[in-house]
């Protein structure tokens, strides 16, 4: 058990914490790359504010792609017909 | 050359989309595995508000050392003792 029960293991947490620290570099580095990516886009011509309009359009498309996908999903299990 | 040269590439557009969205997908996985670990921590009795300051403050501290050792090295190249 943790600090929450007064028998700090200082192992664990410092476990928790480097996987943590680790996956957030991770998580920077996959950023770094889409401004990379950005920048390589806008030095060919194209507008980075207009493609993120198109991709935040793309993104709610697919959202509510999903959503109607998983709506009709729970119609289908309501009727038995996912059986 | 891209859309701000009023020669659209469609195929090169829609490269630099995917890779992008290929990107912000793996981020979002991480930023999942971030969240499962946290609530990994606090099933094992951590408090997760306290571990965010933690994070934080490990950091900043982080953050003050390679600001320090940047400017040694810009010292230290100053004075020619890199060469």
């Amino acid at each position: 058990m943790g600090i929450g029960h007064n028998s700090v293991s200082a192992d664990q947490l410092r476990l928790f914490m480097e996987r943590i620290e680790r996956l957030e570099e991770e998580k920077k580095g996959i950023a770094d790359d889409i401004r990379d990516v950005f920048a390589e886009a806008k030095g060919q011509g194209y507008d980075v504010k207009t493609m993120r309009q198109v991709l935040k359009l793309r993104s709610m498309e697919k959202d509510a792609r999903m959503e109607q996908e998983a709506l009709l999903d729970t119609y289908l299990a309501a009727l038995g017909m996912l059986d």
